[in-house]
């Protein structure tokens, strides 16, 4: 059997830690990057068990990747066009066993593969409860998106469907509510996916990037929509003194997905999607739609600050959001 | 009475940790750092309660600067000019006061305040124990120090006295090995200044790089001594594949510091004492000895790889180091 955290010397555990990590790499406390021409992004992002993630529904794998792919995808949000690496603050009862923790930075290792960067070190320590706390950073490339940089008449776009991972962490959960649903197979493999290898979409900010029409500026609203589609929204329209209208007819949902109350909650509040939410004018939202094939236009910005409404009747779309002290 | 975490809506709470942070920064989910022609340094410290601090010992403001001064220690060990600043994820329990919190971070930001750098975002989120993991961001001077760039026949030098953090937290806490000693008030006043608000060395890392000797090249070996004295040495001595003499009559100890095993054992291995730990050409060592009165020479490393000895007798020294996973 593995051994617990508390059978490892500290020695042996950073020799293991190093296979994953640059030669050398672990041999100082601190890490070091080349100076580049470029400005720096940084986000950091914290990961707890039985919140973030659970034995039940994440395997080791999964947490690595999904801290990754949640992190990216803030910089994403943010206009990275290049990730450098990350760093990992990681807290663990003694009694947690190294497979796990290998587990999770082969997660973490794989989803840095796909999408750039290294490790950049980080820390270790004991603690009641096991964590991570992740940094990423990355390069900023001519366009910094701004959750406040929504401006009235603008188009809402996102890069793809949402509701899927609360799906798949239903269908992992057995929840009632989704036991005697028909759901075709490749919805429930598509949602299971996302839950566990959740995609940062920094391709389709590259896509942003190279089709805006040349008489804009660079100028767009941006976030990401880990906390859901509709907190993302109000998140754009609070900090950019701006209201919303949202379409219920133009719900960006996968094919396949039921109708129905249910559907259309996990749909605007499920979170942990981690699609961009991008507030664009007309015409190069026209453009980043053709270039990103699961786009979808869910609404316009206007000037009602701080007011989100369905298109249909006018009434406010209600806004209750992911509270991260709160009580479940 | 101060409202809990759980009480506080995230828009409050972020609104509350808004005056900490430059404008608009924690309006989106990433902070951003104009280009720089110096490269990055980047170190991430995580600290626990129950582990690196408790309410019996350590004030909320006390664990914000101590935080800080953790992760500034770090970047001056590896040759940081420069703080950029800081990110800052924090866990806590719902019933966690704010006033808990409000401290935390103002001991944080008279930390930045004392030595350059602003809070760069951060995230938080809700767990069973108090946590902080904060990655510090600076940059590299024309020397980057190394753990493993220690030379035969370079000297072991330190940026002043140890074992003072450790004989601070014995005071705070009432332990019975420091209630029937005479202490000088001086002394005692030090240690738990030592304890509660450490000194980042950065500006004996400025230093060290205005007085090299015009002949040498940029090499030294260099950690600090935040899990102890020997720690570091022992770090030196492994990375580098070099070996120590170490010379019992030249022991960095505090003016007033008593005689005897127990002294001797804070002074080698208590830790928290931040201090510089370098291995220098002899020319090097002797010019920052004059610019650092605190400074004290500590032995020599030789080839005897992995090995630490005592100058008077050539016996080994006793290492056993702090283990981040294991029992006390």
């Amino acid at each position: 059997m593995s051994p617990t955290l508390a059978e490892l010397t500290e020695a042996e555990l950073l020799r293991r830690l190093a296979r994953f990590a640059p030669p050398d790499q672990l041999s100082d406390d601190t890490a070091a990057l080349a100076a580049d021409a470029r400005p720096l992004l940084i986000n950091t992002d914290v990961l707890v068990d039985g919140i973030h993630f659970s034995d039940a529904t994440t395997t080791a794998m999964d947490v690595g990747w999904r801290a990754v792919a949640a992190n990216l995808s803030d910089l994403a949000a943010s206009g990275a066009v290049d990730i450098d690496g990350i760093t990992v603050a990681l807290v663990a009862p003694g009694h947690t066993r190294w497979d796990w923790v290998d587990g999770m930075y082969q997660g973490i290792s794989a989803a840095l593969g796909q999408y750039g960067g290294v490790l950049l070190g980080g820390d270790c320590s004991k603690g009641e409860q096991r964590l991570l706390s992740i940094t990423a950073l990355g390069r900023l490339g001519p366009l910094r998106l701004h959750r406040n940089a929504a401006r009235p008449g603008d188009v809402l776009v996102t890069s793809g469907p949402h509701g899927l991972s609360r799906l798949g962490l239903a269908l992992l959960q057995n929840d009632p509510n989704v036991r005697d649903i028909a759901l075709c197979s490749t919805l429930r493999d598509q949602a299971i996916t996302r839950h566990q290898r959740p995609t940062p979409r920094l391709k389709d900010v590259q896509l942003l990037l190279a089709c805006k029409p040349e008489h804009l500026p660079w100028r767009a609203g941006g976030t990401d929509s880990s906390d859901g589609l509709l907190s993302a929204v109000a998140g754009l329209c609070s900090s950019s003194g701006c209201g919303a209208v949202l379409h219920n007819d133009q719900l960006p949902t996968a094919k396949g997905w039921p109708e129905g109350a249910r559907w259309t909650d996990w749909c605007l509040a499920g979170g942990e999607d981690f699609e961009l939410v991008l507030s664009l004018p007309e015409a190069w939202a026209d453009a980043w739609q053709r270039c990103v094939p699961e786009s979808q236009r869910i609404g316009q910005i206007n000037a009602e600050a701080g007011v989100i409404r369905w298109a249909h009747n006018h009434e406010p779309v209600d806004t209750n959001g992911f509270d991260h002290f709160g009580q479940p």
